[in-house]
């Protein structure tokens, strides 16, 4: 159905959502390579997975050639309470921009948690409790993987534990409160409770900790509780399965209306949002029906795509998750702490990493003060205070608009609108008041990451 | 058109979005009484309004006839931003209580100012600028009203000044940062700039401020500066002619499917969101058309409609705005420190004082633990953190479902859920940690409010 004028907001009905999640890797010809176990070095079974992971998302996690997987329906209906998102013409920015290009977002803000991290919060959670299982543990930084988890688990009635980075438990109180008020417990991390927090508790005393250490943490929780899994918020095959979602709307959306994107963009950390957004898009590319551009945005002071090493690497710092073949800053990195957003990790999802590196995807990298230009230009034409890491894709949308607007092409512009910036205000405080300034790591510091790369194969 | 199942959520289409506002007072046989120019306390006249209101926005103050006003373009432009709102079917919440109630929310929250403020911040914002004014002042307490004025006029390209509460600016450095964000300028009030401020610092050193204090402030710079107006988000006429918009939307999506309400409950502090949403239904009931049930929820900290006076009272506590006949507690009446949430005006819309006064609509009162309570259990099935506000009309609604289930009556129940609670987290946190307490205040507390009740008539 093709319709004359376009909607400033395309919402799907109901009975147009998804019912399957789409898993891009069952149309790659060369696939993502295999996850490690770090104890063996060889690539890990279910068994290795299942005493940390959920069987159900172990299955899923190991699985590169089944195309769809069904979403059951307790997801669905979770789903129907704050999706189908909107997909937005920005006819405001357009005109702000005065492009000839024409600008459409997937928002994924709208809901308590302020971000997409929710669509795999309520899937990961599900199979826990269909497993039987009592609770899940986690570690959140910022709080939005974390608040997005808590909502699910009460939702379900699963018992969740949250380890938060101590500094931003004690720099977010609000968002600590939001995973209270879900009835999550959260742990400052490093805590006592654990036999790594209490080491290095004695090792650093009056650390702030890091997300190494709260991964740590929660896995050990998850190791030694009875009835518990550990959930992990992005980087995981699973994670970019459950965010298939948030492309196969904006898909079926686009095709109700006749719209085809020439152009995707999404910001990129782990890559839950920007693999979700485009693997429907990169499935056509895949198998040589159509044709787009994708563009990975990441933070110039935090730079895996376009300055780190393709290798298999840590996925934490702890060292106890599996390994995993991505472009990786090395598990040591740690972005400067100048680094206001999220979109922190030092390494790729593995699937975005095999498709960058056989040339399907680009990648561009941003530095903050500009990212934050893009934001308060958005917010104030578009209504819509976007957090910082989904400004990163405003940004480059912003840029190729323009770039239409010199050539005079009418280009349809695609990008991913990841969350609001609610919680994110401390750093907008900084942009307003001319405090925020730029990081770009030199070759030096990225060296001393690259150093401690384990050696494999 | 009846369709089988009602979805999750009713989304109006663009084109069945409300053309007009509608302004229930043309219905009303006996009409709210007129407001008093203090200066000769006799009815004030456009004239006397117009040094500190938009011309536009004066006429429908004063117009009491007119029942349909048309909506402009740029302002329909600017709702199809954020608006239609979602009516939303509440089965979590009905399964939860194992009601057989059928619950429904309109909500209000998924727009960055958070809450239903944003539809006549547009409004007011769209007619000072057709007036060819530079600009609008306004006070903000908590921010959301100064919130959703500074993104109206950040989008129409006005200036916008906002004095805030100093202990809100303070306290609330967020809110004040989503405004700067948005270009608005914001001064802790009482300020330096105006006589108003130097007088209340010179008499009050120290002082943290209050709302009347701000509204003065406001009202000064606008009467002082070339080019300005003052504008206000509630308690006028042409606020609750604005936010008609929430229950016309509501009404259309109602009687797309067939569902016809039993009880309508919104929250009430100065009435702009429960004007708003039962305006097209009390517009039947005036008209003899049909019957509804009205109840309108108040904190018990500030209760003006279930035991204030109905009377002419100053609007303001610096007594430089019109008179208004209103329930109201006195002008000089101050919530208790301990209360949380907003709905902290003294006083009641005039037009919903006289619909209650003429027995068409109920009040109810609750003390802000049980709201909490009521947000809380809410939050947890429906995923949205509710405002402190919105909880009040939460609360009601599930005592009416829970009634329901006793008596086994399948009602139909909506409610207003006007915003979001992410900027309310302090008070999320004493209620969490048990800190939270109650405050009712004593028939001696009230008649020291009364007792500065002015002689009219």
């Amino acid at each position: 159905m093709t319709e004359n004028k376009i909607p400033y907001k395309i919402y799907l009905h109901e009975n147009e959502m998804p019912t399957h999640y789409y898993n891009v890797r069952a149309d790659m010809k060369k696939k993502p390579a295999p996850i490690i176990n770090p104890a063996t070095m060889k690539p890990a079974t279910a068994e290795d997975l299942e005493p940390v992971f959920c069987k159900e998302l172990v299955k899923q996690e190991l699985d590169d050639t089944t195309a769809y997987f069904e979403i059951p329906e307790e997801i669905r209906s979770f789903y129907r309470m704050y999706r189908p998102s909107p997909l937005v013409r920005a006819y405001c920015l357009e005109e702000k921009l005065k492009t000839p290009a024409k600008i459409y977002y997937k928002f994924e803000g709208n809901n308590t948690s302020g971000s997409h991290k929710l669509n795999s919060a309520i899937a990961q959670a599900y199979y826990a409790k269909q497993q039987g299982l009592k609770g899940v543990t986690t570690e959140t930084g910022a709080g939005q993987w974390g608040t997005a988890l808590s909502m699910a688990c009460a939702y379900l009635g699963l018992d969740c534990k949250v380890y938060m980075v101590k500094c931003s438990y004690e720099q977010k109180p609000f968002r600590r409160e939001v995973m209270k008020t879900y009835g999550a417990s959260v742990t400052p991390s490093p805590s006592m409770d654990t036999e790594t927090g209490r080491k290095i508790n004695a090792e650093h005393p009056g650390t702030t900790g890091s997300l190494g250490c709260a991964i740590s943490e929660a896995v050990e929780t998850a190791l030694t509780s009875e009835g518990y899994r550990y959930v992990l918020g992005s980087v995981l095959n699973q994670v970019l399965l459950h965010q298939s979602i948030i492309g196969l709307e904006t898909k079926t959306a686009m095709d109700k209306y006749g719209i085809v994107p020439d152009i995707i963009i999404g910001c990129a950390g782990g890559g839950s949002n920007l693999g979700g957004l485009i693997s429907p898009f990169m499935g056509e590319k895949l198998r040589g029906e159509r044709d787009y551009r994708f563009i990975a945005v990441e933070p110039a002071s935090c730079p895996s795509l376009t300055r780190g090493k393709y290798a298999y690497d840590y996925c934490d710092t702890g060292k106890i998750c599996p390994l995993s073949k991505m472009y990786t800053l090395g598990s040591g990195f740690i972005p400067s702490a100048n680094h206001a957003g999220g979109l922190r990790y030092h390494g790729m999802s593995s699937t975005l990493s095999e498709l960058y590196d056989q040339g399907l995807m680009e990648a561009r990298s941003e530095v903050q003060t500009d990212v934050f230009k893009a934001a308060v230009e958005f917010a104030r034409v578009e209504g819509i205070l976007p957090a910082p890491e989904s400004s990163h894709a405003i940004k480059v949308a912003m840029d190729e608009a323009l770039k239409c607007k010199e050539t005079g092409e009418e280009k349809t512009i695609l990008f991913g609108l990841t969350g609001t910036g609610y919680f994110d205000l401390k750093a907008y405080e900084q942009f307003n008041s001319g405090t925020m300034s730029d990081y770009i790591p030199t070759d030096e510091d990225l060296a001393a990451g690259f150093a401690g790369l384990p050696k494999v194969e």
